[in-house]
Formats: structure tokens, sequence, C-alpha cells
């Protein structure tokens, strides 16, 4: 079950929708022997290699066609589902698209789409190799990925002494969301506005961390729930150093004004596709931001450090859209 | 592009659909080394023999809840997708199912959705290894289906020569579709509702038929327009004889109610889910009933055969549910 919270729309139903997601994987254990990872990861895992991920949108939930174009559309989603594939160390192959078109659909707005999923598709070298169109009241799509890795990188892995590492800023896309969604200047929020709109799924900083990193996920569904998964999946303890939380000045800028605090913004603010991994010690890379956020420990949880103290954070989930 | 015309709701519509694959086919040819199909066929292939399918159904549009429970319902969208599986003559391996859920779906409903699931991926040792769970105000899925085959039966290779054949009846499940729907007695249609609700995937028939055939699809769509597909793919004529077309007893009875041509109700009644292929010579094989239906020819199109005249039949697509 992948993209765990991102998918649960509004905080209310996120204990509901965890559920289903606890019943499904004690129900469906790993039965054949040619699959080594199913139901908890970014995607699941062949033994040989392969890792397959599927993700779902649907307007009004997911998407807000007021401020996105098809292109837009067809960019994002496209961007989320390749982010599965680079949380895994995978190289992307090949995606299928399911279209539940609606009557306001025509075939402008469906080249436009697919206008959108061949800028990244053609930058990754990823065929579009099938699907299936149908008819639904409501727009919305669903994109499976297929990708491979030779040691697809897994969420399990953290290792006390390792440090936690993003690849750049956090909270930038949801501020965009805002932003947009609000109609505020785009001179104001330029970077935020184009980080919501136009997201980069990090297949190539995936490429460059993946000899270094023990685990990986990619921020999806805002750090306090990301970090939380990669702590629960590794059976470790995982402390976030506030201080260390890189602000980008666009989010402080946004949070000032609308009186939040940015971290507790970034501890629930999704959808950045940011990788979020573990490493005994991350070098510096060329062309490559990584912030060095945390630390892993023996134990269990996910705690923040701030202000002299430590303490426990839960998943805040994060509720899209809606 | 998968099951083309299955998903293509209502006759009216069906050209504008069909004009989308048309165009993403000519827009996205394959062009990764690794893949050897993309879309055209039930299932994008892999030249190492895997095989992805990917369907999906939404509620109003693909299935009726007034008849259908939810257990039905996952196992007949399950059978629809491992349908696609057993059309490549591949062995699944593993399901990821993207729920949309919308208000009325509860966690009872999920339960049993899940063991219709189940009744068949335990049948068919395919695990469900994932997905993902989104909010919708239309209830629907999408089911991904991972397969694997030495030498996956393809839509292309019927040859002159070749005879037609099927694995069962005709129009058994639409019989029983509109028996369910007309509120019908179950002892007058026990096979046909049978059929539309309990559809059997045809792995273990595969199995059986895949050292001979030479093309292969799974009867979604109606006779005319998966035998259609079989002929344009393998750019050969192929000759449907009406008088060999089987007829089940509730199917004549349901026509004959409904002054209905039950040849004419076969060729474009979808859903049943057999497998209609081409074979130098098909043999008697334990357990398993062959129809052989018609003849492939050098030439182009497809053609009935019936009082001594062959006409030229285009597909009739398949509306379904509504």
């Amino acid at each position: 079950m992948q993209r765990k919270q991102r998918k649960m729309s509004g905080k209310k139903k996120a204990k509901g929708e965890l559920e289903i997601i606890r019943y499904l994987r004690k129900r469906f254990p790993k039965r054949r022997s040619e699959i080594s990872e199913g139901i908890g990861e970014d995607a699941m895992v062949f033994r040989d290699g392969y890792v397959i991920t599927t993700d779902s949108f649907f307007d009004k939930t997911h998407f807000d066609l007021e401020y996105f174009s098809f292109f837009n559309l067809g960019y994002h989603t496209m961007a989320a589902s390749l982010s599965d594939i680079a949380a895994m160390g995978a190289s992307p192959l090949a995606a299928l698209i399911s279209l539940c078109i609606s009557k306001k659909i025509g075939m402008t707005a469906i080249r436009e789409l697919y206008d959108g999923f061949a800028e990244l598709t053609r930058k990754y070298r990823c065929d579009i190799s099938g699907g299936d169109i149908v008819k639904c009241p409501t727009f919305g799509l669903t994109i499976t990925v297929i990708g491979r890795a030779k040691a697809p990188l897994l969420r399990s892995g953290a290792k006390p002494g390792n440090s936690l590492y993003v690849t750049n800023f956090l909270g930038l896309a949801e501020a965009g969301r805002i932003a947009l969604k609000g109609k505020f200047k785009e001179t104001e929020y330029p970077d935020a506005m184009k980080k919501h709109l136009f997201p980069e799924p990090r297949i190539k900083e995936a490429f460059k961390i993946r000899k270094y990193a023990t685990s990986c996920i990619d921020t999806s569904d805002g750090l306090s729930t990301d970090a939380f998964h990669l702590a629960e999946e590794s059976g470790v303890r995982i402390v976030i150093d506030a201080s260390h939380i890189p602000i980008h000045s666009e989010v402080g800028k946004l949070c000032a004004m609308q009186h939040k605090d940015p971290t507790e913004f970034i501890l629930s603010a999704g959808e950045d596709f940011e990788l979020l991994f573990t490493a005994p010690k991350m070098p510096k890379v060329a062309g490559m931001t990584v912030f060095k956020i945390g630390r892993v420990m023996k134990g269990r949880g996910l705690f923040l450090a701030q202000d002299g103290q430590e303490r426990s954070i839960r998943p805040r989930g994060y509720s899209h859209v809606n």
C-alpha cells in the first residue's frame, strides 16, 4: 500500500483509512517467493529488482482544476508517481495510465494532459505503454509505474548512528498550493507556486544517494508522517532537530503572514516529493542539495528536538486539497 | 491500452474513445528495449516475460450495486483483471488495488470486497501486494495485475489456415446481466446469472492452449469486437461461421423472449471472459471445452458466414451496464 497518508483525505478520516491498510497488511502477507516487498513500501518489489507503484488522483480530492491546467495536472500526477520510483532508488521503465473521463473532458484536454505526462516521461526515459479509458462521473486517473533497481531502497534499513537527510526545502509545495488557491501574487511566491504545479521527481538524486542510503521514502505526506514511517519500518528512534530544518524564504513569509509556526507547518505539509533518507554519512555530491535534519538512535518512534527538549511526535497526516 | 472496447461506455461515445487510443498508440510508440509490447495488447509485455495490465471499474458505469454484493464485485473485477493475464497465456503473480472510496463505503463493505478478490487470488496463487486508497465522490477501483509467461500470447500471431476457437459459450454473462437487472427468476437463468456474477478467468485453460495458439484475446467486448482485434492486429481475414457459434439454452431462451437474434446478441455481448484464439489445430484436451467457430484466411477484416453468404462485420462495441 503505497503513499499511505498522502491520499488519506481529511484528518478526521485518516484513522479509518490507516485501519484499512493495517487490516490489509495483516491479511495479505507476502506469499510468492518471486516477491520481496508487498504492502507497506512506496512500491511493491520483485526479487529480480522490478518495483511497481500505483496511485490514484481525483478531481476535488487531489487536484483543483480551477488553477491546474490539464498540462499541469499531467505533469503533477506523473511527478507524484515517478517520485515513488525515485524513493526506491529505481529507474522508471514504463507507465500505464487509467483515465476516468467525465463528460467535461474533451480531446483537447486529453492531449494537454498527455503533454504533461510526456514532459516527464520523455525526460526520464519512461515509456507510456498502456492503461485503460473509462467513463466516470468524477474525472480522475490512476497511474501505475514500473521501474527497476539492482537493490531497491526500502523504508526499513535505517540503523542507529545514521543521520537523517532530505534533498531540498520542505513545505514549499504546500505554500504554493495555499498561494495559488488564495490567488496571491505570483511574484511573491514564485518558487512555491512552481513547486506545487511542477514538482521534480528526484530520480537523478536517487541515483546519487543510493550507494550511501540505508533507508528512503519520498516526502509526500508531510515530514512527521514520512519520518514516522522510516522509524516504524526500521524499528528505530528518529530525532529531528528542529533548528536544522531549512526554511525557504517563501515558506517563512507565508507562515509569518498566516501566524503559523514554520516547523509545525513543515511537519504536516505534503507533496514536496523530496527524498527523506538515512545514511551513515552523506558526502557532498556535485549538483545536489542535501540537508542533514536529524539522527537515528536505538529505540522506537519519532521525536522532535527543539529548545533543548525532545518531544514525541505522531504523524500529523496531510489533509489533501479540500 | 487494454480491453479497449469493454470500458468504452455507450455506443455513441465509442468513436471518441477509440480516437483517443489511436492517438495514444501513434503518439507513444514503444521506445525502451526492455519492452516488447506496449499500447494495443491485453497487457503490456516486457522482454523477460512480465506482463502487466490495469483496469478501472466504477459504480453505475461498470457495475450495479443494486444486485452486486461487495463480495460479487470483488470477485467480478478481479476475474476481469486476471482474464487479461490469461489472454497472454501468463501466470498471475501480484495484484495492486487502488480503491476510490465514497462516503457510503464502510469497513464491512471493504472486508467483503477483499473477500471477493481473495477468492480468486488464493485460487490462482496471486499475491495482493499493495495499491492505494483515496477518497472520491464516485466509488470505484483500479486493479493492476502483474503476471509472467515464457512466451506471452499476443493478438498479432494469427496465420492464414488457422482456425478460430473459443473456450466456452458466449453471451451468457450478458444474458445474466439482463436477467439480474430485470429481476427474472433465478431458477430460469442459473448459469447466466452465475456467469455474470462469478465469471471464471481462464488461467488454467490458457496453460492448456498456449502451446497450440498463435494468437489470443479474452472475450470482454463482444465477439465482433474481440475477433476484429485479432484480425486487425494479425493482418488477416477472419471468417466466423454463424452456424458454429454455440448457443447456450439460457441465451436462446432470453433471445426468444426478447425477440433478438442470438447470433447478433453474441456478436455484441461482452464480459464472458472466455479465450478467443487461433491455432493450426487444437487437439482435444481433457477437462476443457473448446468450440471451433471460424477460420483465418489471407486478406483483411472480419466476416460472418451465414446462410451461404459472407458479410463484413464491424466491431459492435459493447455498451456497459447503463
